[in-house]
Order: structure tokens, then sequence, then C-alpha cells
């Protein structure tokens, strides 16, 4: 019997997709731009299924490649060329299992959408404070095995930070169980801190808990402009000492996205940003007094001069409108032609430093080219990409950027994670002795190399 | 030439010591139950001589036992019996390498004590918010090697959460270099994540970068009467709702620890307790309105019957009398002949569920048996403990304990770890899937058991 007619005795017919034209959109990512092979999709509707359909593979020797809402922005989830794999999907395992709203927990199947976890979370007054543009396609354990970030990732940090317990299936099909709703646990290792962002190459995410936040009572949004990135850094440590850590995002759009947003879209921010960038903060909180001191907090980085112009929304369509410049920024983009992006981090205090060593260095080697920086100053975490796609070769400005990056003690991939698009920029950047110990971790856990390969 | 010599040869007079008085504080652990012997201590001086010490170790097949202030309370930083090994001392590596008050980060070796680390983010107007009654003997090291918890647990986190950065020695003397500032880095595994909590038995930590917070601009103590662990559970939630992650502790004292205080230490709470618990809880917010959303709370629980007294301190000096009575429970316990001490956690919302089926099964089999069951209740964290030790069998309360948290999802070591103290209740309580994939981890990295052996 051949590995899919065993998939198919052990899962049944709703369980096992070979149909070609239904398979077409699990083989290719997101941007569709990368696409593999795969002998069958497997959709196991239990961990117990998962467990048995991935005993069978392991003993064929089939590799498995787990797939949440192929959202991903690294082709991390969808499969390689020359190997013989399946693709598993987990939309048959989606239930919500349970909410502690004194706890404040939620526990999750790994197919549960994002959205529907936190539109649960919200019905029990309480915030899953892991939000991002995809969240109305990604699954839990996506976003764990990615260790997805987002905009609020400045006040509550990355989804590693919201996992309490977890569940994996091992790639001998082991089911390694620890679904805990725990604060505090220190009884031997925190297996579950190798499986978060290890990008389902350790282990197959099939349950989790998420700790869940009190929901803020108020939010308050508010646009800026400032002249330079150097003085966006200054507000930004303005407003760390002002509202404290009820800031919960802090983000920079470029003069170019400025510009971009303008021209492509008709978008014009309601204050004068004439020769600057923007800022749009969010502050949250239970308590009366955000607002005030967000207000004084301005007045005071206008009194230094450190903003050039400001408006509070005045109501949430207001701050709606004011959001709409930031997450507009890559649509702009993409129809002024596309760019060569990356997703970069480096210590928060050297941004502007980055920016301009890296600005110099394509402006000398690529005269003409021009640069787009935008996104999380609050988390050092810059997208930092190069307009005019096509007339330059992506690799040379990938190592400009990366080595810059490196050189200044940063990561290549601050949230998109590696996958199969930073896989060899990530082999080149990264320290030997950091590869050897994680070739070791993957040799342990994965001797016969069978979740996911080709991927981190 | 023997190890010691050899030792001597790489690290100098100063670096290693042999005298037998000098060596004895080292040997034994803080509570001084506990010891074994080392062929000598260990002193280096620089992250490079830690790693040619522990290449010499790792050729002579002698273990290491690394040891930062020696204050665990799970005998893990002090040798086992019948095994050839050294200890090894940071007190040498104690430098603060840089405070980045901007970016929020703070650069520190191993050997620094917490205290002092947390006066230089002081110092920087900034937080380090890990804080517990050892903080100054406590190492960078040893917090975490053990991912210390404390009282600020409820808002900010263990010790994992505030690790940007870490550098560690492995088993055969390789330096593991990671000392990045980053927010977000999704690139390749986040293999830091396995030395914390691991009771330095897979890799010595020689340095560290730690995340800080904004320093809160107002702290609000308030103390608070309850008749039952039930209706404090409720007040919590009540406080979360209100205040929100502005509370940033949550400690309940149970009616046993009030009788001790007043019996042997003449403390008495400032408020009206006859058959009741109490609530210590701190707010601190950089936002004016956290005193009055704590008041309108107090007002709120005080209606619904939730509390029968409260008070507000109204200075520094009455906060720290409040939080004297919390921190004075241990001392009083064992002026009234010593406790049976657990260190337990469950989900927050079964705390008093746990409270009432321990204590029917405690009544059961041991009549007459005091239960003191006090601690981070916003934790889910008690330190469930059994007066009148010598009364009965430690091993037998530890048993009816821990399977009743093991039953109810808990764990048996919330925040101190296993070390040598509870290895044998966390094999015999742990699943055996997580202890194999455990072992897995530990071979792959330590395959000749040279570190920290015989803890976890």
């Amino acid at each position: 019997m051949g590995i899919i007619e065993s998939l198919q005795a052990e899962l049944g017919p709703r369980g096992v997709i070979t149909d070609p034209e239904v398979m077409v959109p699990y083989l290719t990512d997101w941007k569709g731009t990368t696409s593999g092979p795969a002998l069958c999709l497997v959709r196991p509707a239990s961990t117990s299924e998962v467990s048995r359909a991935v005993k069978l593979c392991a003993a064929a020797n089939v590799a498995i490649v787990p797939q949440g809402g192929n959202s991903g922005l690294s082709a991390g989830a969808v499969p390689i060329e020359g190997r013989r794999q399946i693709v598993m999907t987990f939309e048959r395992l989606n239930t919500v299992r349970a909410v502690d709203p004194i706890g404040l927990t939620i526990e999750v199947e790994a197919g549960c959408i994002l959205q529907t976890v936190r539109e649960q979370a919200v019905a029990a007054d309480c915030l899953l404070p892991i939000s991002f543009a995809a969240e109305g396609t990604a699954t839990i354990g996506g976003i764990v095995s990615s260790n997805a970030g987002g905009i609020n990732v400045l006040r509550y940090g990355m989804t590693r930070a919201h996992l309490l317990g977890l569940e994996v299936v091992l790639p001998d099909g082991e089911i390694l169980s620890g679904l805990r709703r725990l604060r505090k646990n220190n009884a031997g290792y925190d297996w579950k801190q190798l499986f978060i962002g290890s990008e389902g190459t350790l282990g197959i995410v099939t349950a989790a808990v998420l700790k869940l936040v009190p929901a803020p009572r108020e939010t308050v949004t508010a646009l800026m402009a400032v002249e330079s990135p150097a003085a966006a850094l200054k507000v930004f440590a303005l407003a760390q000492r002002a509202v404290g850590d009820q800031i919960s995002a802090f983000e920079l759009i470029s003069d170019t996205s400025i510009k971009l947003l303008k021209t492509h879209l008709g978008l014009e921010p309601p204050i004068d940003v004439t020769a600057g960038w923007l800022i749009v903060i969010d502050g949250a909180s239970s308590l009366s007094g955000l607002r005030d001191a967000i207000e004084t907090m301005l007045a005071e980085a206008m009194d230094h001069g450190l903003i050039l112009d400001a408006v509070i929304a005045g109501s949430d369509s207001q701050a709606r409108a004011l959001w709409k410049l930031r997450e507009s920024v890559t649509e702009a983009e993409a129809m002024a032609g596309g760019s060569i992006k990356h997703d970069v981090s480096v210590p928060i205090s050297v941004v502007p430093a980055f920016l301009e060593a890296t600005g110099h260095l394509i402006a000398g080697q690529f005269p003409g080219m021009v640069v787009n920086a935008f996104g999380h100053l609050g988390d050092g975490n810059i997208h930092y990409n190069v307009l005019a796609a096509g007339r330059a070769d992506p690799l040379a400005i990938n190592a400009i950027v990366h080595d810059q990056v490196t050189a200044m003690g940063g990561s290549i991939s601050a949230e998109h994670g590696i996958g199969q698009y930073r896989r060899d920029e990530f082999a080149r950047c990264a320290a030997p002795t950091e590869l050897a110990f994680a070739q070791r971790l993957k040799s342990a856990i994965d001797p016969a190399n069978l979740l996911n390969p080709g991927k981190v």
C-alpha cells in the first residue's frame, strides 16, 4: 500500500485530498512566487490523526509541510522542490476549546483563525494583543510556528510572550502535551520555547493556550510630523517617559511613503508634513489620564522643536483614518511598481544611524534608487524597501542591507521569519557557531529531516 | 598534570581556590541542608577564561557546577555526591557593560548582583522589573538559569520575558554568542530560550542583555481584608477590569499567616481582619488616575461585599509597612518551628478550589496539621506550606500536595526550580514523554553530563 492509500485508510476520504485543482492554493505561497509539489493534502481532524499521519509518513520517509493560513511572507509553509512530501493543513482542527476570563487564558486548536480567537477574547471582555494585517487568514499554528509580531509588540511582545501552553506532534508521531494554563512554571526545561518560531521544522503545533490581557478601556491615536528619524527617536524616548508602557504602537512613515500614498492612493495626512516624516502612535489604558498624558507629551515635544505638527484623533473613525496612512504604505508601494523588501531590526537607539548609513551605501552603489523605510520604530523593526524593483539586482541590494544590519548587531528577519526566501542570506549572515548549534538541535529532534524541509 | 594544576596554569592563582575553608560556603546551599564535594573553586574573569576552563574540565571528564549568588531555594547550584567536579563562580565576571536608556536595554556579565543592575537601571531613569527577596545576593547568571520570578511577574513576566540577548559557554567550551539588543528577531531558532530556566545543565551563562521598562511615575499600595480565597479571586478579577495591567502585584496572606505575624513578630495589620485573609496590591503607572482607579475599585468591591475593610498607603513608609506583612511571613513561619514547603502554581481561577481540596486531604490524613498558604495569587503561584515540621513525613505531605497540583494542571515548581530538592517529585509527577524529550535535549547538548549533574 502506498503512502496515499495508507493515509486514506487512517484518516478517511475527507482527510486526504489528491485532486490537483483543489491542491493548487496549498502548494503556492501567498506572494505567488514560490511553489512546490506534494503527493497529497492531508487534513487531520484531531491531534491523534496528526500523530497517526506523521507516523505513516515517517515510516515511508515522506516529509511533512505543516501549513496554517498560508499568509506568511517568507514561503515557510509551502513545499520545496525535490522531496517526496505531503502538505498538512489544520482547517479541520479549529475549535476554540475554552476561555477563562478570570485567569485570562484561551485554549485553541492549531487551525483556529487568529481573528476568530481575538473575537472570542473580546466576547469575554479580554484582549488577545496579537494583531497584524493577515489576522483574518493566519492561524494559531502558524503564528506560534513563526512567532508572529504585529502592531502591539512594543507593549505586549511577540507571540512567544503570550504562549502559556502547547501541544506538538514530534517527527516520530509522539505527542508532546503541555496545554498548561500557568503563569509561572519552572518545573523542568521549558521545551515549548523550542517550537515557537522554528517554522514547523521541529514539531507540528496542534493546540495552544494563549495568555489574554484585560481589555483597555480607552484608546488614543495620534499623528505627528517630524523632520527626520533622529527626531522621531527623541519623540519615542519622550513618549516612553511621559506615557510609559501604555504606548502600544509607535510607527514610522517615511517621506517617500507619504509621496507614494498621495500619488497612488490620494491619501493625504491631516497635518503639515512638508519635507517630513510621520509617526503614528496608539496609547491604550484602563486609567483615566491617558489622553492628558499624550497631550502633554505632544506639547512638550512641540516646545522642544521635536515635532512640527500633530493631531489627536477625536473619534474612532478619525483614528482609523490615521492608521490607514500607515497600513496603506505596502499597497501604495505595489502600485508604484513594487520594491525589494527587507524586514530587519536593529537596536532602537541606532535606527537613525542605520537608515543614514544604509541610504549612503545604496545611493553610492545604485544612484537614483529610492529607499522607502517604514515600520515599527518602537521595536527597532524597519521594513527597509528599495523601490523600482527590476532596476537592480535584488541579491546585491539584499547584501548591502543585510551586511549593514549585521554590522549593527541587528537581525535580517525581525518578524517575517526565514522560510525559503531568506535561507541563503541567513546562512551567509549568521554566526557559524549559532548555525551549528541550530543544526545540532534539528538533528536531535528530527534526524531524518521529515518536518518542513528546506526552511529556516 | 592534574586538573587543578591545569586550571591554575590557565587561570592563574586568583582563578583557582583550593583552600577548604574558603570553599565551604560554595559547597553548601543557602538553606544549609545540602552540600557536596568539589576538587576546587574556579573563578574565571572573562568569557574566554570560562571557555578555557570548561575545555580543560571536559577533557578530564570533570563536571562543572555553575554558581551565582547561591541564594536559590532548590539546591540547584551546589555539588552532588559521587562525582568529580569543580564549582565555578562568576564573582570576577561582574561588569555592567552598557545601559541604553533610549532603547531600554542593559548588558551585564553573569556575576553582576541583581540589585546592582536594578540600581544602574534606576540611575538611567528606567526599571528592571525583576525583584525578589534575595536580589542583594542573586546574580544575573543565576536568575537567567533559574528563570527567576518575584513580585512583579503579574505585570512584567518572569526573567524570560526580559531577556533579549545571551552569551553561553557550551559543555565542550564553545562560546555561543548572541548578545543582541533587539526587540524582535525571528532569524533562526531562538536558542537562548533553551538556557533560560535549565539550571545550568545545558550551558553556562556568561553575559546577558536585559530589557528595561520606563520607570513608572506613581506607585499605589493597598491592603484589603477578605473572607476567603474565593473572595480574593473575585477582587482580582475586578482589579484586572478596573485598573488593567497597571496592577503589578496581587499577593495573598492567609488567616494562619496573620496569626503567625502577630504571635511571633508582633506585626498587626492596620485594618480589621477578624476571621479573614489579606490581599496586598501594588499599582504603578506613569498616568495620573491610578489612585482614583484603585479607590473606585475598592469602593466597588466593598459595595459587592467582597472586601471587609481596606486601606491605601498614604506614604512610602506606609506602603513599606503593608509590604512588611507579606514579606515577613516566611520569617514568622521559621519562628513558629518551620514548615514543609511547596512552591506550586495552578491556573489562577482554580486557586480557591485547589486550597480547599488540598486542605481537606491533609486534614483527613494528618489531623491537626495546620496549612499556611500565601503568595502570588495574581500568578496562580501559592507557597503552600504545612506547619509543625517534624510531626509528619515530609514526603507524604509532598505527595498529597503535588498530586493535587498535578491533577489540577499545575506545576510543582512555579518559581524556585527543581534543583536537587524536587528531583524525585518531578520525576514522579512529570509526563514520561516530557521527561524523555528533556533527556533527548540534554543528551544532544551535554552528552557526557558535565554541566551541573544531578539537577532538574
